[in-house]
């Protein structure tokens, strides 16, 4: 049961963002511009290394919906997901994106974990200046998101199906529409 | 030295923020809405969350400023914040903020050990489902920016005058006008 009232029509973030609209807005688009915005990385390689560090904070609901939406992105792959989660260095992704998990990894437990050695290895691999920042940003937003939806106690379903479907809904619509649609907010006009 | 080539004019989180202001952007409104928007906890209560927390994760770059900008928001109480980091219990704060940074100091390492108890302390001291929902977003948040201030391997100055002459400067423009001062934004209009 959530620690507060929360509206029930809604699980996971989902309910934080109802319960507070304004906080939920800049949230959206922090996570719209790293995982659906333009970049060097995929949208699947983006998907992979948020779902593993909500792996890593156990959050159930964050690393099933973002493993569906990884998977989603990556051809409907899911054991590809979850062999990163269990093991991504055996999984079949790239050197360069095994390097940026090593990354997110160390971001996930402290900041202050990540070597130059972990950053070179990565630049070796043709890991841009770019592409590392927005691995530690992704790492440590989602360390947010994650304790967001545990510190609240929101309900996490265990239907694996539920965010299949979600995932596929949010790969196709993006982050900030899709919170629009089921917040009931207007469509905004673009200035 | 940095992981990757930032902006060598800015330390801490604004060199993150001067390497990418689109992200910068959603990171500075969400801080605002939190730190500095409408609340029934005063912005010395919530500054002070946000000190708690970074000090915890041990983000010197952080806890510094933020501790000078509770500082400022509390006639300049430095011992206060001091005594905030290191024994918040034997602070002299309110006893609804101790409940809530019991809650803040769970959600810092794992935002599933918030049990109904500690939230029911809170309440029974007067705290609202919304400053409960806030308390654990701040933690969450400060989870992020700690992690990215530390992941990214930014300068952190020991210099506790410069925090306290920016702290005091935060205190009194707010996180998204300082933002545009230093990233060189035009103002917006407000839509």
């Amino acid at each position: 049961m959530p620690h507060i009232t929360l509206p029930p029509e809604h699980a996971g973030i989902r309910s934080g963002f109802a319960f507070r609209p304004d906080t939920a807005k800049p949230m959206n688009e922090l996570v719209e511009i790293l995982l659906a915005g333009p970049s060097k990385l995929s949208k699947g390689e983006r998907e992979l290394i948020a779902t593993y560090v909500s792996s890593r904070n156990c959050t159930h609901y964050c690393h099933s919906i973002h493993g569906m939406i990884a998977a989603a992105h990556l051809g409907g792959n899911e054991s590809l997901v979850k062999q990163v989660k269990t093991d991504f260095m055996q999984a079949d992704v790239s050197p360069k994106l095994k390097a940026l998990l090593v990354i997110a990894g160390k971001v996930q437990q402290d900041g202050k974990l990540v070597t130059g050695n972990d950053v070179e290895a990565a630049r070796k691999l043709g890991a841009t200046d770019l592409e590392i920042h927005d691995t530690v940003l992704i790492a440590a937003a989602f360390c947010m998101y994650n304790r967001y939806v545990d510190g609240l106690g929101t309900v996490q379903p265990d239907n694996e199906a539920l965010y299949r479907e979600r995932g596929r809904e949010v790969a196709r619509k993006g982050y900030v529409q899709m919170s629009r649609e089921y917040l009931g907010v207007a469509p905004v006009q673009s200035s």
